[in-house]
């Protein structure tokens, strides 16, 4: 995946005007956006479509698809079909689970992108210890595009250091949540970037802010 | 959450058109129905008042929630501003993240489900150790309500010893699966069935039958 100025707008809102509202805003600087089950609960899958005729933009899901084989393989299918160029997977549901959305993404030549890590509190108890098990499952599965967090980029490096250079890294928890870009952006490919941006009082500018300072 | 004759129907189906057919079918047998995001999403979740309307189901929206707690509680707030009863969640993203759903089904009047383990294989790599360790977190947070599979029946009884007779456990992997319904509802207090009953050639009388097996 190609991402203009290496960053992704998290679009964390909760209804479609606004989504929208702020995508006019932040065009032309941006072309991939990462969406959540929140939105698209809230306005339909199609937001997909709406976001893609009126911007051209690239779409992740961030559904965390985290279920059996079957289901995983059928929520990717209903969000490709929608429209979307990526889907994030949990990987902590195992091999088959993944495999599942890995092989429907490729039936639909998008990406898929397996979550390795997390960074609330809460990740700690099962999650962190699993994660350089749930990144080197992905290598042995050849995912090629993985999320793991800014906020800590000991651990971002570490990750870089399991999945090899040729793999995309996207990574959430820059701005608000204390990850710098520059430093994220030695071992992630792109950054994903939300409130800083979308809360400002001025986006557009928040977001030259961030191109900057790359 | 109380549910007739102990039989949840998974209402694992891609179109709303075809869940309604489903449900013509098997009222009045029936109180209860879990759905997932694949219909969630093929249908919207507009789908959760048209079946509580025409049937006047109870609806327990299966999404597996996994993200940081900021983006759960949206996604409760979604599912259950839309008329759900009850939402499954994960407990692998730790009690912050299964907080914020408990927080808000309970404002809401809510129930919410904790997910302590899964049946498919790739369950075992990293879910299956953890599953005693997540059950353990729900009941210290005071987590009323918990899903474990009828297909280890030595299983879901551990999960019964940790979480407590008073706990409420609704259990996916009767029929096509292998679970035996008789002997899951020695443990467990409501089953889940969706192929066996949904596929059948005759859904109501597979119904029958499961219940007459009680």
């Amino acid at each position: 995946m190609k991402v203009k100025n290496n960053i992704i707008l998290a679009l964390d809102v909760m209804n479609g005007i606004e989504a929208l509202d702020i995508c006019e805003k932040l065009t032309p600087q941006l072309d991939t956006i990462k969406i959540g089950y929140p939105l698209a609960l809230a306005g339909g899958l199609e937001i997909i479509q709406t976001l893609k005729e009126n911007f051209g933009y690239k779409i992740i899901c961030d559904f965390k698809v985290a279920d059996i084989p079957a289901t995983n393989e059928k929520i990717c299918q209903e969000t490709f079909n929608k429209g979307a160029d990526g889907i994030i997977c949990h990987g902590f549901v195992g091999s088959d689970s993944v495999g599942a959305c890995k092989e429907v993404s490729e039936d639909y030549g998008c990406e898929i992108f397996l979550l390795t890590e997390m960074s609330h509190p809460g990740a700690k108890k099962f999650l962190q210890s699993n994660a350089d098990e749930i990144a080197k499952m992905g290598v042995d599965m050849g995912i090629k595009n993985y999320v793991a967090p800014a906020t800590r980029t000991n651990r971002l490096k570490d990750i870089r250091e399991i999945v090899g250079d040729d793999a995309y890294i996207i990574s959430p928890g820059v701005g608000k949540q204390g990850g710098e870009i520059k430093e994220t952006l030695k071992y992630a490919n792109s950054v994903i970037i939300g409130r800083s941006i979308y809360q400002s009082d001025d986006p557009r500018k928040a977001l030259e802010d961030f191109i900057k300072k790359i």
